[in-house]
């Protein structure tokens, strides 16, 4: 027999009645504000086409690298999982696919996916029992019916989810034509972009030199010339920008950061242009494009994300099969207070100028996070992260961070994530855990509850805005 | 005048009423499970000379390093407390030792010690008053008197402990004659080895040379020939598997690993058996052996278990004038991302092969342990180890690796101790903090009930046969 | 209108009711016992002079880089907040500062500082109101007029807060005369120097060469020998002994030791004092060091602290317009089990000669600091340090350190402050949480009452004496 499946109204509260009841309070403030997403993987062509989503299996497993990592991890193959390979799409059924997944679904007891995934089926779905060997069909059939309905397109979701402002990452030769299309489509919803320029910066991405040749082509810049380089992505960032950009984001193998004289810095470019670079100056290339796009920053207002310390793709032979993103990239032990001097020394007391600091590795919270933000007026700290955005890793980036640096230099919640229909879970969780952290400290009488009200709901809200600069005109940003 | 000892019916279960009523409700279910220790450190020589033990000094304190290393930090001299030397066994008066340790209890206050050897002292000698100066004697001459009676007995105390399997640590030159001995009593008890081969493959060990001479003398292999040194390993093994091995295990100083070409291992081991190495081809020697195990593990199905970072004999007057494993031992900071890279590009996507990995570096839980075993089908996570096997340690582990890796990536239990009559108290201790951390995840809705009442039973029992393979006739092991 | 400002009775204390009960049992005892501070940063003119403290700005805000840093990081110019710069003193008006600390007081939400602030203002003070926009004069003008009264002189606050001890830091070149002024006064408090050679070990100090000079002149000894200059370094520690030195201080970038010949040594420090020395001599020098005061430790007595591990004066334009000591010092990553062992070979054994460590790197609690500590005699660890003073940090501490290396290898609290006012405030803290830590153990029945509320009296007091060996006769200490 199914079991029930049901939303408990007090989820993710402290269990001790009185800071449940103060944490109920807070979350009562915040619940309903409406969601801003400065950072995230959706697909903007569904906002652009506006089609219906295809079935629960290419919507909600085969992209989810958070899903399909973990039922590997258990020797289920990808292919069996509705994942794409090199080969291309995945021959697998998707109902099949979607078996294995109800099947093996007690393998997330604990995980933030499975109570993402709850959430998602409870309330989107209006699920009453749960996904288990049982309920698989039932659950496909129910969730395919849905998506072909007008109410399920990505159009209607992203209105139903009450979403202020999205933003979606898209590399410097994406012409952003879909984003274009959404713009000029009439409909309200506020969808921009971000500038990732990664592809063009990192000499080591498997896709570097046609990355490189697409950007030249684009820009119409001599690339291969420092100049003509620096303008090319002044020019991209500028055109961003006119898409709604309000920031760049930067995901490099650690935090390591340089400040070269001009010379030097045009010297590096030109080995890394020339092909015939060693590792250490791929990696001084990206250390001095930080800077290089603080420069920029100066001008054109974007504010900076750094997420660091990922060790991509690091399964060899799953690379080879299977390709990027496909859950096989671990955190790596990550230095800030050496990597991040260079920068810091130049733009360090900048108050003009923001750079998020991100990171996988926790250890550096209150070791030097924290310092780092609660003293440099550049900097900011952005949410836990990837591995840490679930219940125990938010708490513990509050724990670690706020006596520190406070609660005014972290930016509010970012679900960065490329699973759309997730998006209101996540936000309403780090909502919960956010109030529940704050209901402690009133519980112990380290905050009056009016204060802790007033944070809750420049968490949830405020911080973002200012931080992401969302809360300006586009125009101001730009 | 003496106080009271009694064992609190919810020791160890969270103080929030409600949480301790669902931690009481799982507790419940799992708590007369039988005891599954597949890893440890007892003397098969208790079971098979079933001799009985001779006092509490020779039996709890002199032999255990937790006990003595903390009396020793505060100035009292090993000598004192019986533990034995270079110079041979301790001098000191039995009682006299005891009785420092129980003038210098209240140093143990706080730490798992002191719960788990309160357990013993209530449940197994039925103690009712505590240990202090004011009870030595009392305790010294009762559990003196008890040990002497048949129901203290080692096979007797395995029986009254209910164990269902118990797991010894032989290395290779062992000849396990007192496992063929309990094998010949009829006795039933189920002990077996594990296969620890560290002397013969850590070459910078004091008695690499003897080990391997030893080892040598055993096989009847030419074991200074590369294929002879293999082909001696392969026959230990499987004479290991006929004495109940499922696993073998491998305690290094870090988790480095390599994957050099047959020829480049033979000339590596050359270097290494002739005696004139360098202690970076000694570290190499170690990593290229995990790879070799993992191949016999192949052929033979043992299981491996990789417990590294252990800086051994940190004292360098104390090893020199008491020998190894005197409470000396530093955990140091451990590398997995790296380290294992060269192994899981050979063996990462085997599903047929398991690698269990422990850590002395905690901040590996979230940031390296929990995605690597969340995503490569070979590798499981071995429990909270050694100064981490405590309640605080193990409750970091559960909130530092679930929401990554699930718990179905883990194994349940190991006691790893040599502390016999500990063990139930040891295994008692995981029962009620797992329960206490999934009585958590209840009260916080982040789970049901029903479904914390299975993983606990898994945590418990199910998941530790199954990853030692203790869940399957011998024959198949083999 | 102003907001109520209340000093909860059961601030801190966890929140669960049964929990709380205890802990409030057990700070109860612990609550009013005097205050020993055996390690901070005071100034002994204060005490000597005994002149009223000028102004809410100067004395709270412009000398408190816990306040400026958090301040600067959201914008703040340090020159608006009273804090003086190589330029000298502030020229800012000192209300219109403290306006800007009251505007911004939201800031410190959740930081030690907010509540350490607001027990100076309700307790020391008396206001009623809370510190904000509205309140920023009123607080200010009494602040100013309470400071101008005989009960706000230094000496009558250091009576009222019923300071047992307070020992101040000084420089080897320092004459003590406020010292010698405190002592001639017939005034009974108790304040006592400590010995912090620094900057005549750090050679990498911008002033050693000045220091070194003075050093010279002070003593006496031909201190471009290394015989002479260790000679002089005995002399002062015998001076600083005669004013009340128990113990020196060692404030290093990492925790380095070394233990080199006679020969080695000295010819080391013929390089320092030429000036024509590498990064990595400076290193080795301080290193070596730590072994020359602990050879002198033996003979006179002084208990060691090292505090390694910060990254000082990391904001390279903040250092060269405001100097030293501006909020800019940033932890690193610290290792202790390589570092010290050849300071460990040498003395770790010792049982008359305790070092005391503390650490900026929270992962090396469990890992590293408290097995070391656990194990060796002449270790002890000191409280949770600078960004980790606070109710999370001294969680984290007794959770990590406690169950290896026990509650009696810990010294009880350091201040380490500046903030004079903040004494109470955080010697409160602290107590406050070590009874809610240990009140959870007697909660979940990891301890009995009876022994929690013996080690709540020895952390708050009986450790810290002892430690520091103030509990004994002057003379003795000598």
């Amino acid at each position: 027999m199914a079991k029930p499946l049901k939303l408990a109204e007090d989820r993710l509260l402290p269990a001790e009645p009185r800071v449940r009841e103060i944490a109920r309070a807070l979350y009562a403030g915040v619940k309903d504000l409406p969601i801003v997403s400065p950072h995230g993987h959706t697909d903007p062509a569904w906002f652009a086409g506006n089609e219906p989503f295809a079935n629960a299996t290419d919507l909600l497993l085969a992209p989810d690298h958070y899903l399909f990592r973990m039922l590997y991890s258990q020797g289920l193959p990808l292919e069996k999982l509705g994942v794409s390979s090199r080969q291309g799409p995945s021959k697998a059924n998707p109902r099949e696919a979607w078996r294995i997944l109800a099947r093996n679904f007690h393998l997330f007891r604990g995980t933030p996916s499975y109570m993402w995934l709850n959430h998602v089926f409870a309330e989107l779905f209006g699920f009453d029992v749960r996904l288990d060997e049982t309920t698989a069909d039932f659950y496909f059939d129910t969730i395919g019916e849905k998506l072909a309905t007008d109410a399920f397109r990505p159009r209607a979701l992203f209105d139903r989810f009450r979403i202020d402002c999205l933003a979606t990452t898209e590399g410097p030769s994406d012409t952003l034509e879909h984003h274009k299309t959404i713009r000029a489509s009439g409909w309200q919803g506020n969808v921009v972009t971000a500038y990732r320029p990664d592809a063009v910066i990192d000499a080591e991405h498997e896709d570097f030199a046609a990355s490189i040749q697409r950007f030249a082509e684009l820009t119409g810049e001599n690339i291969y010339s420092w100049s003509g380089y620096l303008a090319a992505h002044r020019a991209r960032r500028s055109f961003f920008i006119s898409m709604g950009a309000t920031s760049s984001d930067h995901g490099h193998p650690n935090a390591e950061t340089l400040d070269l004289s001009d010379i030097a810095a045009e010297k590096l470019f030109s080995k890394i242009v020339s092909g015939a670079f060693a590792p250490v100056e791929a990696q001084e290339f990206r250390a001095q494009m930080l800077t290089e796009m603080a420069k920029m920053s100066l001008d054109d207002g974007l504010v900076m994300q750094l997420h660091p310390g990922s060790f991509r793709n690091h399964n060899r032979w799953l690379h080879g099969a299977f390709g990027r993103d496909k859950g096989a990239d671990i955190p790596t032990q990550t230095d800030y207070v050496r990597a991040l001097k260079p920068f810091l020394d130049r733009f360090g007391n900048e108050t003009r100028l923001s750079l998020i600091l991100f990171t996988l590795d926790e250890t550096a919270y209150a070791r030097e996070l924290a310092p780092l933000a609660g003293h440099y007026p550049i900097l900011k700290l952005g949410p836990a992260w990837w591995f840490h955005d679930s219940p125990e890793g938010m708490r513990r980036f509050r724990e670690q961070t706020t006596e520190t640096a406070g609660f005014y230099n972290t930016v509010g919640f970012n679900d960065d994530t490329r699973a759309f229909l997730s998006i209101p879970a996540r936000h309403d969780m780090a909502r919960r855990v956010d109030c529940g952290f704050l209901a402690r400290l009133v519980a112990e009488h380290r905050m009056e509850e009016d204060e802790a009200c007033e944070v809750a709901m420049d968490l949830a809200h405020n911080l973002v805005k200012r931080a992401y600069k969302l809360d300006q005109p586009a125009a101001k940003a730009a």
